[in-house]
């Protein structure tokens, strides 16, 4: 990867949006394909893409070095489906997608002899969607997380790591498919529906004239985009019912506790929980 | 309330060490009573107090025209029985307790004549303890509650706000006990319970390689002091346990969505949250 290596962008959303944006900062050629014209204007007038458009532009697709796919998971799978066969050989593409065991050999599997694809998820976000939203800070102390599977060779993880690197990724880890499902299951996919069962056990619209930050940290989250997280949530529905029937069995082990006024397993458990989140501290703080 | 009032703190950690703190800054003459002398050296060095004892020095307590207790609760209840009686008449003493119902009218009851409790709560804090921590910044931005109950005067109730006031905090509301538990117990005590849960529910400690903010600020009040949280959580047992029940109920429901596959009712649950959450987000934003 050097400064004349060419990004395709597909999916001006905020994080395509992002990913464009710090590419072009640091001075790559980025070129995108989105469904609004919008986007692309928005894009084209911030500076955030060299060209855009809605089309599916042969040329454009052929003259890419690499290709990000910043879309919900079906309809990557509908694009290389429909339009796979446009990308040229030597091309590398990756994507930005929540979940990786539905999607990934499939795609592997669809694309012409010679393009490979390279998964990977960028552990980073907020609340808001669109390209107007995108920026290169969310990258900063965040994770970056290659996932590539045997099909995949040692030059294509080494230049989608690279890719993490220019993008300005804190740790770059690698995964396999199945053990990014797990980790996203629990790690991000669990707590959004904690967030969203919190918000939904409550109707008292008072509330808000006595919260404490405590409780909008934890639903900052339930504010979320439902057409995407659904998608997510039923695409990786074995692993998160496992890590929500984990919770519900911790959540049952404490309600106990209160209950029968146990107050040492409870405070045991309070125990637990400090020292465990203590690990997560370190992390910030480095 | 003027700068002449005299302030006894009984209690300085985190919570009675910044309302010294803030109350010092003010120009107010404050005076602690605490267990622990290094604590006294500590506050007495970095100006948060004029004078501390660790001894129930009768002159001191006679002395003050406003007396705020920040112990945890049985250790108020018992400290009022021993030493309630050394309380001056017109002495108006408040608190900083989490819960009310089991303490308010049983403290109110066992004061000399002249004697008036009016209590509070600031929501504040942080995942630290002890007089080292003080900040009063911890108090901006954050609601401060006043819990009357039919024994308090108009007069003492005002004081209690002044102070809230001159303590810096943005809302200052009034609840009654009752209404000061349920809702505690929902937006204080349940959300501690989730977040204590889920770091119970998972002991992988390879996961802090891969987190994101989310998942750190869903678990960031899992760092808890066990000691007072289990004293809270029981002493509110009832109010807390119906909030864990609504959760649960909601929890459950997006179970089911996940595992029928039901998008529908999901993204309807999702649209819920998200619209409850925004109100929140707006009265951060104020």
């Amino acid at each position: 990867m050097d400064k004349n290596t060419k990004f395709l962008i597909v999916g001006l959303g905020l994080i395509g949006g992002s990913y464009a944006k710090t590419l072009k900062k640091q001075g790559f050629k980025v070129a995108a394909i989105t469904k609004n014209q919008e986007d692309i204007d928005y894009a084209v007038k911030h500076n955030i893409i060299d060209f855009g458009t809605t089309l599916i532009d042969e040329k454009l697709i052929k003259n890419a070095d690499i290709i990000v796919f910043a879309l919900y998971p079906h309809i990557f799978v509908n694009w290389i489906k429909e339009n796979g066969h446009l990308i040229n050989k030597n091309t590398i593409i990756t994507d930005v997608t929540g979940v990786k065991t539905p999607i990934v050999k499939k795609i592997q599997n669809m694309l012409p002899c010679g393009v490979e694809f390279i998964a990977a998820h960028p552990m980073a976000g907020k609340e808001t969607c669109g390209v107007k939203y995108s920026s290169s800070s969310i990258f900063k102390n965040a994770n970056y997380i290659v996932v590539p599977t045997e099909k995949n060779t040692e030059k294509a993880i080494n230049v989608c790591k690279d890719l993490g690197s220019v993008l300005g990724f804190k740790d770059i880890s690698v995964l396999s498919p199945e053990a990014h499902d797990e980790m996203i299951a629990f790690l991000s996919q669990l707590t959004h529906c904690i967030a969203i069962s919190l918000m939904c056990a409550n109707d008292n619209p008072a509330l808000v004239r006595y919260t404490g930050d405590s409780f909008r940290d934890l639903t900052r989250i339930a504010n979320i985009n439902d057409e995407m997280w659904s998608e997510l949530f039923i695409e990786n529905k074995t692993a998160l019912l496992r890590e929500m029937d984990a919770f519900k069995i911790a959540f049952d082990r404490l309600y106990s506790t209160v209950r029968d006024s146990n107050r040492e397993e409870m405070r045991r458990l309070m125990r637990i929980s400090t020292k465990r989140r203590k690990n997560f501290n370190v992390k910030k703080e480095c």
